[in-house]
């Protein structure tokens, strides 16, 4: 690292300036091999950070022009994905083969899959005949699941094979992603075990792979999720988990650097559903302003359309209104409380249930669990409004000669529209998991829009049975 | 793994019954060597999830009396926090300190930072005296940064060493968590490099490990905060991140799978007040009733608070409503229409700063884009809205001779509340990290309150210039 005192590796690395002006002059100067050497002093990651302050054809002209395929790979690897995106059609298809070629088999898989149909095909034909094979393979399954992540660079011995073998393999194994662990498999490819590094670094040089392995071994099938995966992952603390078949041959293995990612893309959908939007699936930035604002015109409009029952509900009670104008005022403070319960409740089953806390089959404990925290909290909220009407009539008198009656008809409804709010809140994650569609739809304003319509309801009625013969 | 068939480790991994009655039979004949050979046989993850189906007597037996004081430590290791928290005051203090000795020095100061002054005391005083040392050096960093989740046990070499001298070391060296790289110091042991453990199996036996480092290396200081740990290694890939000291030194490393629980834990906080509740700490269904009924109780009742206000702000607009009922008609959908629209704006910010896409200095260019997305979203409900009242009004005429002027107001206010909710959401994250708090508190529900007393006094506003002299 140029420039920085030796002494201050955690400033250095925590707080450094990146050289994107030098950059952009040697670009313009067309100078590529002081270019390539510049950039090969910084970590891949500074490199992306310095294209992102560039413009997508500078962008595409350092990636097209440094001599260094490898260097530009690796360039490439930690772009984000819109920036990616952008750029491969900029590439010439000559450039995409190179860099495909350096690539490890996921991420080759996953720049395969941005390309045009016919561009994909030119580009597999430019391919060695088994590796283009492989991509085939590895483009058959869906991105989400274990085989759309999985890479096919892995290290597999045979369990014959003894440790003094497998060091010496390993020596001449050259671009193999992982080799935190050594696949064990048997005559028939099967996954029989795994040994680490560090217990091949530790054995006696003669024994044999299968002497080292467990009588046991964590794997995930081909078809399944990448929510599963991430799961297991956190679950048992490993660095990589190998993939199956159905016969229950190795076929690859997924890292948990990509499972990184795959937990906090999950969670931003996650977020943004729950805010009552769309998924945005890029950077706030980077997505165009026409596609974010129909993601968010979407949602926004849904919820306004289940919104106008509340004018429609208000109205059967407009006579009531125009007798007692005073019940009006309180409308807003009910539904709201009813909104604010729900979506607590909500956000706590959805975090839950996507964290595996929280299953399906819970149902039933959790609507005893709420049931008791909404009572609770109706109870608090209906005495503060209580106190809060009953001192502003001892001040001014705002509420004339039934205050009490107002005052108890507030009360209670509010208790009634908080536990309503509170079950339906944390109901609605369990209905729509049943559904098949994603809890974290049940987004907070969703919540209040469906509480909305009966706090109304809920209020009005009340109003009607205890102010008869009184205000109404 | 028995009585599984070995052509399908999949289905065994992701579809596995654990042997929850069989060990609680052989707690109850307190068969404990029995015992410890069915819990061999498991991962450390699924005895502890054998143990969840316990009892907390039952728990504390398993953990006090087997006789594996390895196996007890593993299973302790995978306990979720809230168990372990109420395990510990029921285990031995001899107990207690033989796991403290079989655990990795993080985990073990996780441990003592939950047992009383004394018994810590008591803990420190019967462990070897430098062992005793580094852990209290552990528990003076705060358990949120670098040196509070950072593990003592790496595996460093002088850069003067050779391959097959590291190679040698390595071998004897028995308790390392992370032996996934090397790390390299000078003769000061300050940090120059880091070498991976498949460079060193690669290498030629006969050359220095300086020969094998790159002229750069990232660190992280001991007192910096745990996201930006996350932040770090996310960006690099890195299974682990060296720690230093102010001088360079290096203390500690901080692993993948540690890291891993920060950013779900993290994710929960952010995701449990952006509900509109404090940060639960726990389990949905481990929290106690009544600390979950306080943590929301609390939020509830301040947003309840600030409702309020609406019951001021309409007992102002009073007089109008009783002239023109058909105003409080439009009352929920309006300020509803501006609680989404800020809910979805304030999501889209929060996330984005928790990912780094948008920094405070950005604020600028965010009021540019939402002052757009606030225009188009406010003009489409508005639209919408005035469709529907005149539809309606065509069909069954509720809203009498001056509907053209009624359904002007509502649509004009709905644009105005809609891009005030907008710019409200969007700013309110800023204005909340600039006083230094977090921004996921600008939650849906205090975005919603802040906006529903603002919506109705531009409602009734513009009703009063609108409706003047017709309705008013």
């Amino acid at each position: 690292m140029p420039g920085m005192p030796p002494t201050q590796p955690n400033e250095a690395a925590t707080h450094r300036v990146l050289p994107v002006e030098t950059a952009r002059r040697l670009l313009r100067r067309d100078a590529y091999p002081n270019l390539v050497r510049l950039l090969r002093k910084l970590h891949g990651s500074e490199c992306a950070e310095i294209l992102a302050h560039l413009t997508l054809s500078e962008q595409s002209r350092v990636l097209e022009r440094i001599p260094d395929i490898e260097l530009a790979t690796t360039i490439f690897t930690y772009l984000d994905e819109d920036t990616r995106r952008r750029l491969i059609p900029q590439l010439s298809t000559a450039r995409l083969v190179a860099i495909v070629r350096v690539l490890p088999p996921d991420d080759a898989t996953d720049l395969l899959r941005t390309v045009s149909p016919e561009r994909l095909q030119e580009m597999l034909e430019q391919l060695p005949e088994t590796f283009a094979a492989e991509l085939n393979k590895l483009l058959s399954y869906h991105p989400r699941t274990a085989g759309g992540l999985m890479t096919t660079d892995y290290f597999a011995l045979e369990d014959t094979c003894t440790v003094h073998e497998a060091l010496e393999r390993l020596r001449r194994a050259s671009q193999v992603e992982t080799v935190f662990y050594v696949y064990v498999v048997d005559m028939e490819h099967r996954l029989v075990g795994v040994v680490s590094l560090r217990q091949l670094v530790m054995a006696d040089p003669e024994t044999t792979l299968r002497t080292l392995i467990g009588n046991e071994v964590v794997s995930i099938g081909v078809d399944e999720d990448q929510e599963r995966i991430a799961q297991l992952i956190t679950q048992y603390d490993f660095l990589a988990l190998p993939v199956v078949d159905r016969s229950g041959r190795l076929v690859g293995i997924v890292t948990v650097d990509d499972i990184i990612d795959v937990i906090s893309d999950e969670v931003t959908e996650d977020i943004q559903k729950f805010g009552g939007m769309e998924a945005l699936d890029a950077p706030y930035f980077h997505i165009g302003f026409l596609q974010m604002v129909k993601k968010r015109a979407g949602w926004l409009t849904a919820l306004f359309l289940g919104e106008m029952l509340t004018a429609t509900a208000m109205s059967y009670f407009e006579g009531e209104i125009a007798r007692a104008v005073v019940l009006a005022l309180f409308v807003p403070l009910i539904i709201s409380s009813g909104g604010n319960s729900g979506s607590q409740a909500a956000t706590l089953i959805i975090r839950a249930m996507a964290l595996g806390e929280v299953r399906l089959r819970d149902w039933w404990r959790v609507v005893r669990r709420e049931l008791g925290a909404g009572v609770v909290l109706g109870t608090i909220l209906g005495t503060i409004a209580l106190v809060r009407i009953l001192v502003w009539q001892a001040i001014s008198k705002p509420y004339g000669a039934h205050y009490l009656l107002i005052a108890f008809t507030v009360a209670s409804s509010l208790m009634g529209v908080v536990l309503f709010g509170t079950i339906t809140g944390s109901m609605l994650p369990f209905v729509f998991r049943r559904l098949g569609l994603d809890p974290a739809s049940a987004s907070a304003p969703f919540v209040a829009t469906l509480v909305d319509v009966t706090g109304l309801v809920i209020y009005f009625t009340v109003a009607s049975v205890l102010l008869k013969g009184a205000l109404l």
